[in-house]
């Protein structure tokens, strides 16, 4: 920890430390005024909350809560999967954002409606889950491994979190819920009570984050006590291995992510939780340690983690194939809620590049262009054309090459919906000495300092297709304070022009300490010319092949600009130079002859027929907006 | 077909179409009399049958039957998955087999009494199956998807055959058994029955074979109607998609392998015997499209099929990666079993010389050197030196990278069993003219050809180690025939040294018509120098690396011969060549030094410090039989 910044009131965002390197700004500190984060708010707002919460009653998911109040629930017509309840508190999650960043009254109503449904379901001593406890049903906490129990509340108490943040007088309930709820989990897993955790982590940070808005010491004591118990072998050790739910090694004692890659991260997120609250250093060195390593070596270039299909998971270090890559959607989500947390408590850049990569080139890559489909899994190299989903039924959640409208397991449709809604809490922050830039779009800031000097900032930029950053200080005080940005890992040759004139901007961060005057100007210029890069030569897979990137995006090749010419079948041709024109980044791409079905394998191919041809690379996060196309990140070397 | 050749009594093998391009010959006309496969044939008679018994025994695999015999039988105290009936079947095969290859009268009184304990079990209508039907046990074809009593009844035919073609005096009662079973299941699953299939496939190759064995149409036609229903959507459609049991397109319709590829292959094999019985060109066309374009692109080099975990599934065309290959060891079974079939009906060398492959570098793969350890698995790139598996606990299938004494589910040691076993089936055939070797092992042949010319043969080689061949006419009869030989597609340059003289050898096979006189020497000369071959483009996850060959056999690094370096980090050096010496191939390969943990993406990586030494490579079957160790089969360019 570089130095220890205390937060004085609780920030409107969804992670607030007591104390740490860095200060967050809450939702009244920043608005995203305009550009690529502001345009999939507005389209998460106007058209993925309702898409979302048409599903969830449709499949009956909502509807478990009434049936549950009602006590006519079974079994026999209970909606979704085991951990459905989870979903609608991850909708209530992102709909408190929503309400709090735009004050939408409609949906304030439908907010409370939804409570009111999900708090007539609560029993009485607090436990709720439609899947658990009825006749029927199995018993409470019977199947911690795939339940689920514990994994919901943990939704929930988020959900509460961004309620309380953004409402406090709102009086609908939910945090009360909440509270009822969290008070029967330390009841029931307490020191004293079942000595084990549940099957797929999340209620970890969410106690913890509980205990922070409440101020209830004993939620976070309850998600220190989860996370020492993950580890010890205290659920089964099933077919996956206990690594599956990262079981099998104690937190401290691990070295890396592995397993399920959503629940490792939300784990680590926890982790990191309890290791500030506590002030363990021992388990955040272990923490940024496991970081330092899945980023080295189980992290995709899109920052997209877990490769494999089978158990949605981690592979070997170095595995990552792009064919079939996972990169489950809720894995980057869950990324960035650990790298988060990590820049909280540390302050170091490196979190914030990870958190800007996953944002482009996962979390953006999930919605369709109007909100209404997504991506389950992220794959890297789409071989296939896919066929279009049904619009009228559920998809499996890995089945198809295009974003589907809903999955028979949803997180991701809800999980993006509550990130983007919030993201404006990931831009910024502030500590003792002045306020740090993380994120670049244009943006409104308004806040102050620990001592009380006022900070106001506009920031203006067309970040990522440009990479001017204009900071203008709108407003402030006569009394110094240093303003940083973030120089992202990849844009060597960045400048800095200050009121005093244009100095280099290392990669990491360039600070400016000075008496600003409101009309100051300070411009970060980041190159945005297109980059090769390579992969480190132990990841097999993509080996003679390069990616192409353009400032944090990643780009690809897709069938559709290459008059629907197979991507399998084409080799960059580097020599020809990477140039941009009218806006598009160009390539020249040669084009074998398909070669002869026969045995594989055998002397090298003779060189075939080659076409050549100019064709353009797209943003990743814009892929399969056109119809079923093949795809791939990775382009061979002619 | 090339020509159509007409099975006068059964032989002694697995498979005895009524007629195609070539007749199989049996245990009784050809012995495997040392040398590679004889080894591996005494270490499954004297080792892996006995702990395979052992193992089923302690399992409760086989008690079940006992207690379903007794009445006593209910879901809690059954032992194993809901298939393990078709285990203790295999290994009623492999015993079968066997006791027609070496006249064990030990082992024919383990079998006997192993048959009476089935019998016991069967039911009054000749169901059999202990895991449904019982009060507290599903019904019967409740769950057609996952409960594979057909593909159970499917083995239970398979060992029935066995038994009868190797005793058809024995007088034991399985073949009554299985006539009894397989007559419910025509009453059951008839024109009138249940209009459905089984999720695994596997009653069609053996209904077929039951048919040829008793004579009984019926059976063959239940066969058909099997294969006629595939793929007409009967079966639910699950996560996994239909086409994980191949219902998603008719058999007839489809053009390449995919799902399950265990599924697949049992189910092609079946389709095959179908369309030779039903003489339907356009079904056995179709199957050949398949065979062809699964071979061109979906399979490994080692022969290996189904490259995914999840769902133990063929991926897409040229999705090969070597990291957490599948390949299934039951799937190159399946795949022997198809090819077999394929050439018993066309004739041509190539599917032998995917046998050959499968052979040498899957079946041979899987069992330890000891015959009591097996991997289920068959990955082609190790980054992980494996734990020791339990000894006294069974394996999840796919968890170790070291063969495991048994696993949960145990399909692999009895598949490999009973293809050992009856491994002198598939060395040669005959046909109107003559007699086709198309594997090579020292061999003791005497048969006679359809019009009843005598041939006697022997064959002695030290094949792979060595390429010659050596046939010789131990008797024959003073009339012609045509003695033809097969010469692998690996290999060019080959020679054929007759009495007349040598002649060049193309690849395909090489024949001689002759008179033969007992005495006379044919002689085949395959060049065994290493090969080095290179990946179709298409295959990206092996772009850039070269695998070295050796005859049938695919050559592996493995850590043990590289002092514990780990193989992920050394690249081959082919300007140094490829030497042999004492025996072993070897290779120079150089070492980088390990870069530093960072973001793995970037300028391609300067050149680093760099060991260069001379390392043997192994045969890819005897990896891992020296410890816990890292391996990989391809091996990148330096």
């Amino acid at each position: 920890m570089t130095s220890t910044t205390t937060t004085a009131g609780s920030p409107i965002a969804p992670v607030a430390p007591s104390h740490g390197a860095l200060r967050p700004l809450g939702l009244d500190d920043v608005q995203i005024t305009g550009g690529f984060w502001a345009q999939r708010q507005a389209v998460n707002g106007s058209a993925s909350l309702a898409h979302i919460e048409h599903w969830m009653e449709r499949e009956g998911w909502i509807p478990n809560f009434d049936s549950a109040a009602a006590g006519t629930l079974s079994d026999l017509d209970r909606g979704g999967r085991e951990f459905s309840d989870s979903e609608v508190y991850k909708l209530l999650e992102a709909m408190a954002w929503e309400i709090g960043r735009t004050g939408d009254a409609a949906l304030d109503g439908r907010f409370r409606a939804l409570v009111g449904r999900i708090a007539a379901a609560q029993e009485a001593d607090g436990y709720l889950n439609t899947n658990f406890g009825r006749p029927g049903q199995r018993p409470r906490y019977s199947d911690l491994e795939w339940g689920h129990e514990l994994y919901c509340f943990g939704h929930l108490f988020q959900a509460a979190v961004a309620r309380a943040r953004t409402r406090p007088d709102a009086d609908d309930g939910l945090l009360a819920v909440a509270r009822r709820a969290a008070d029967h989990v330390v009841a029931a897993f307490g020191p004293d009570g079942i000595a084990s955790v549940c099957g797929h982590a999340e209620i970890e940070p969410a106690l913890a984050e509980l205990g922070r808005a409440t101020g209830e010491r004993r939620y976070v004591d309850q998600a220190a006590l989860f996370v020492e118990r993950r580890g010890t072998g205290t659920l089964a050790d099933i077919e996956l291995g206990r690594a599956y739910y990262q079981d099998d090694v104690p937190v401290r004692d691990a070295t890396v992510l592995r397993g399920h890659a959503v629940r490792a991260n939300y784990l680590a997120a926890g982790a990191v939780d309890v290791a500030v609250e506590t002030d363990d250093e021992d388990l955040l060195d272990a923490l940024t340690t496991q970081w330092e390593n899945t980023v080295a070596r189980r992290t995709y270039v899109t920052g997209g983690q877990g490769s494999q299909h089978e158990g949605e998971a981690f592979g070997h270090d170095f595995v990552l194939p792009a064919d079939r890559a996972y990169s489950e959607t809720c894995a980057g989500i869950g990324s960035v809620m650990f790298s988060w947390r990590l820049l909280l408590a540390q302050g170091l850049p490196r979190y914030a590049d990870l958190v800007e990569r996953t944002l482009f080139n996962v979390v953006a890559t999930s919605p369709s262009h109007e909100g209404t489909a997504f991506y389950y899994t992220n794959t890297l190299h789409q071989r296939v054309p896919g066929t279009v989903p049904p619009t009228e039924v559920a998809s499996p959640r890995a089945s198809s090459s295009l974003r589907a409208p809903w999955f028979a397991v949803s997180c991701c449709p809800p999980n993006v919906a509550r990130t983007l809604a919030s993201l404006a809490a990931y831009v910024a922050t502030t500590d003792d000495d002045g306020l740090q830039l993380h994120q670049y779009a244009p943006a409104r800031i308004r806040t102050t300092l620990a001592d009380g000097r006022r900070v106001e900032l506009d920031v203006e930029t067309a970040y990522p297709t440009d990479g001017v950053v204009r900071v203008t200080v709108a407003a402030t005080e006569d009394r110094p304070w240093t303003l940083t940005l973030r120089v992202p890992s990849w844009a060597d040759g960045a400048e800095l022009r200050t009121p005093d004139g244009v100095q280099p901007a290392p990669t990491g961060t360039v600070s400016v300490h000075r008496r600003f005057a409101a009309g100051d100007v300070v411009e970060l210029h980041l190159p945005m010319e297109p980059r090769v890069s390579s992969p480190d030569p132990r990841i097999d897979a993509v080996r003679g092949c390069v990616v192409v990137e353009r400032g944090p995006e990643v780009l690809a090749l897709e069938s559709v600009d290459l008059d629907g010419a197979d991507v399998s079948a084409v080799r960059l041709d580097l020599t020809a130079g990477v140039r941009e024109a009218d806006g598009r980044v160009l390539v020249t791409v040669v084009t074998a002859a398909p070669a002869d079905d026969a045995w594989p394998y055998g002397s090298p191919p003779a060189p075939a027929d080659q076409a050549r041809a100019e064709a353009p690379l797209i943003a990743y996060h814009d892929w399969a907006n056109r119809g079923p196309s093949t795809m791939r990140v990775w382009l061979p070397l002619a």
